[in-house]
């Protein structure tokens, strides 16, 4: 199933700040309308004057067994009533990393990088979900989606000051980052 | 991008035998239309009376480096003129096997049923392209289109009985066997 984003003048969650941490912005909106998974034959191009980013949710493809259920014991639900904050990061890794094979790419992630472990230490503040986006031909490799409270701010912004320190992060072409907040009864 | 075939009374490949391995049959049909690959946003329902098969090209996802180089050594585009016989093969894995996690799911495909030495022992002779349904939503996990000569049938044949005997397709509940002829002119 394909997830949707479309920013533009409408949606569920207002834009509170947009940031170009590497590579080309993309053109500032007011809203974010995060749509309902759909097949693809359900898609449409992005209303004129919005964006549209989109990619599908998958099974982990780095994770061990061991990491996995560390992860699950922990990570909380999309949609919890407080989660007031939202961000947006789409991402795009170099063709350097996508010419990695399989094992190259898990030494960099886990050993490395230890991607999950800095992920844990967010848990279970931040909920996050993942979308891939390279292979439909998208602009972005991921689409990464976190929901916490506007308490935990503090905690995301170490979260991603982490990330971004580590060797994996050397091979992200283009990153955005999109800090939004729940419109009222949305 | 999204390749679709799309099975019905037009094509340009002619179906010659279709074998449903195990799990529910596709609807028999006369030829196979292999479309260009295309956005997301230019999908469409199957014509009435047809089926539409749809997924991805993606990086490997189990191959470390040095098995990924003995292959690319030694695999064969798609499209050879010699190679008039091609077969698709649509595939879907049980919920025990998206229940595993990626070491498992590797240990599974290399040391435990040598996936990629099989697939190694039948180039530079046979082509192949695999794509991913299953992030789609589709009824199949993985569409596998393989392109050969007619004096190659024999060896494809061998490369589906060494793969069926693995206990990596001890996870295989649906599959189906679909094999074509290239239309002249097509």
């Amino acid at each position: 199933m394909i997830h949707r984003f479309i920013g533009g003048d409408q949606g569920g969650w207002q834009v509170r700040a947009q940031h170009t941490l590497c590579g080309a912005p993309l053109p500032a909106v007011a809203f974010v309308d995060r749509r309902p998974p759909a097949s693809p034959a359900a898609a449409a191009p992005a209303p004129a004057g919005h964006w549209q980013l989109q990619g599908v949710s998958s099974h982990l493809r780095y994770t061990t067994r061991a990491e996995r259920t560390r992860l699950q014991a922990r990570q909380p639900a999309l949609g919890r009533p407080e989660a007031r904050c939202a961000a947006l990061i789409p991402l795009r890794k170099s063709p350097a990393w996508w010419a990695l094979a399989q094992d190259e790419r898990r030494a960099l992630f886990g050993p490395r990088s230890r991607h999950t472990a800095i992920g844990l230490g967010a848990l279970p503040a931040i909920a996050r979900q993942l979308l891939h986006a390279r292979d439909l031909g998208e602009p972005f490799d991921f689409l990464t989606w976190f929901e916490f409270a506007p308490s935990e701010r503090g905690r995301f912004d170490r979260l991603l000051v982490a990330l971004r320190a580590s060797p994996e992060w050397q091979y992200v072409e283009r990153e955005i980052e999109i800090h939004l907040e729940r419109v009222d009864g949305a």
